[in-house]
């Protein structure tokens, strides 16, 4: 077994998910979740989590199968934060049916010991206060970043600022690279949000790719083109798993001076292959037989299909 | 001089454009100027378009130093073809306010006899029996495809149909190939394509790239990340003006059997790089001061942005 590397703190859920394709009733889900399971193909991932007395034991076995820690999975008393969604005919939109909190709600994450020294974490989307506390428990931490959204932008700006601006990289998508810049021009949103504190910015751009930005330098890829999506639900935490879990692998050090930029270039494709294959199946069943092997694969392929 | 080894056919127009940036009363526009004048920075370009006779004698001389041939451009009584449009603030719609065709509603295209037997070919997107007819002229083509647009599938799909059969690529949008395919997924509307003839087919998606599929290979572009889009008229047509006018310059033949893939690859970057600069500046007016030079930088700096 791996040592553990990195420390992912997010939501865990049940979802309900209906595409063109079908539907599922109830299925594993949560930011954490698919961060974590994404990541654990690469390093050993230990997770900060609440859950209610109804998660299931099979669930629980299965990501401790995949290489998941679960010493930071809180279950409480309750209910497990339960999403319910569902697509239109084209993918391009999605419509949240029912959103329950639960447990959720009152999360407060709490750091095993054994979590404390890790080098890496990956701050899912929650109060950006709470990311700002986790981060402070955290003593030797070597690379960190995160995801938010629209709601913590607006709402919760100061906190937000006073999170990211310690942070090395933030991962978000291209319309709350908008909303957070206040530049509709991704080149210029981009250059705002690196004036905020990240040395990296990741902006995930769906189906189109993703593009990552650094003072001196920029990296586009192209979208992986499927030949099916099933589900695009937890895609664009597959990619931020992918990421963090290639720099994790490689014991990329950013802050030594001495790094290769090419390596956050490798895990942006990384990144976009987790994401890919997130797709190919409802919520997180692909990970059920994906293997290693399959990723580097289309990794390799990724290399074919964007040299000239 | 180059000898000239390219003729493009399509409008020649004058248009009015609005964008966040300002507005143009009357400028030099047309598909055919903008592919004329984008492959013109690497082969010398011959054209087959209609004027009226309000056409400056300015213009004519513009493009005749830029290194179009004019023999071909026929002028009439009556007046150029006229198109006004307007861009939305975040210049993703573009709302046409008058399309006057004018002249061109007649337009016959009359191959010269010196053009008869140049080895490329790019059909602009006309009446797609006009297209067929001018193909039918062309003695010694080696190298022959063209663009078209949703109102000759959706009205002239036989005709198109044959047209497109005995073509050697097909430039179009993603929305064009989805309803020439009836497939939403590229992927699969790709490989329908390629079964009505065309074997490459290069799907422009605007600011999100491109694509090009083959039987046997498929090529994915990021679009290039401007600081500013001034004004994205024409873009297309340039990206397939950057296309065409590589592979004349390199003396590419598709049907000997021996070619390399990657200058296909290599031409579809340099038609981003042509559709990137059209959008700096107003109409065609990036033209009057672009130089190879620039062109051939902004290839590397594609390769460097993607590189991984």
């Amino acid at each position: 077994m791996q040592t553990m590397s990195l420390i992912v703190i997010g939501s865990v859920a049940y979802d309900a998910i209906e595409t063109p394709h079908g539907k599922r009733e109830r299925t594993l889900g949560g930011a954490c979740t698919y961060i974590a399971l994404s990541a654990s193909y690469f390093t050993r991932t230990g997770i900060v989590a609440v859950v209610g007395d109804d998660f299931a034991s099979e669930d629980r076995k299965w990501l401790a199968e995949k290489g998941v820690d679960l010493e930071g999975l809180e279950q409480v008393a309750g209910k497990t934060f339960f999403w319910s969604g569902a697509y239109s005919t084209d993918m391009n939109d999605r419509l949240t049916l029912e959103t329950d909190l639960n447990v959720f709600a009152d999360f407060q994450p709490k750091l095993p010991a054994s979590y404390s020294r890790k080098p890496y974490l990956f701050l899912g989307n929650i109060q950006p206060d709470l990311q700002r506390e986790v981060q402070g428990q955290m003593k030797e931490v070597r690379f960190v970043g995160g995801d938010t959204m629209n709601y913590w932008i607006r709402d919760y700006r100061d906190g937000l600022l006073a999170a990211i601006r310690d942070w090395d990289f933030l991962l978000i998508n291209d319309a709350e690279a908008r909303m957070l810049s206040g530049e509709t021009n991704l080149r210029r949103a981009a250059q705002r949000i690196l004036d905020m504190g990240p040395s990296t910015l990741v902006i995930k751009r769906g189906e189109y790719g993703a593009l990552l930005f650094r003072r001196d330098s920029l990296f586009m890829v192209p979208g992986y083109l499927l030949e099916d999506v099933f589900d695009p639900t937890g895609a664009g935490d597959c990619f931020a798993g992918g990421f963090v879990g290639y720099l994790a692998e490689r014991g990329f050090d950013l802050r030594n001076g001495h790094f290769d930029v090419h390596e956050l270039h490798r895990a942006v494709i990384y990144g976009s292959v987790m994401g890919s294959f997130c797709c190919e199946e409802f919520g997180v069943e692909r990970f059920r037989t994906l293997t290693r092997k399959e990723i580097d694969q289309r990794f390799a392929e990724f290399r074919r299909f964007t040299t000239f």
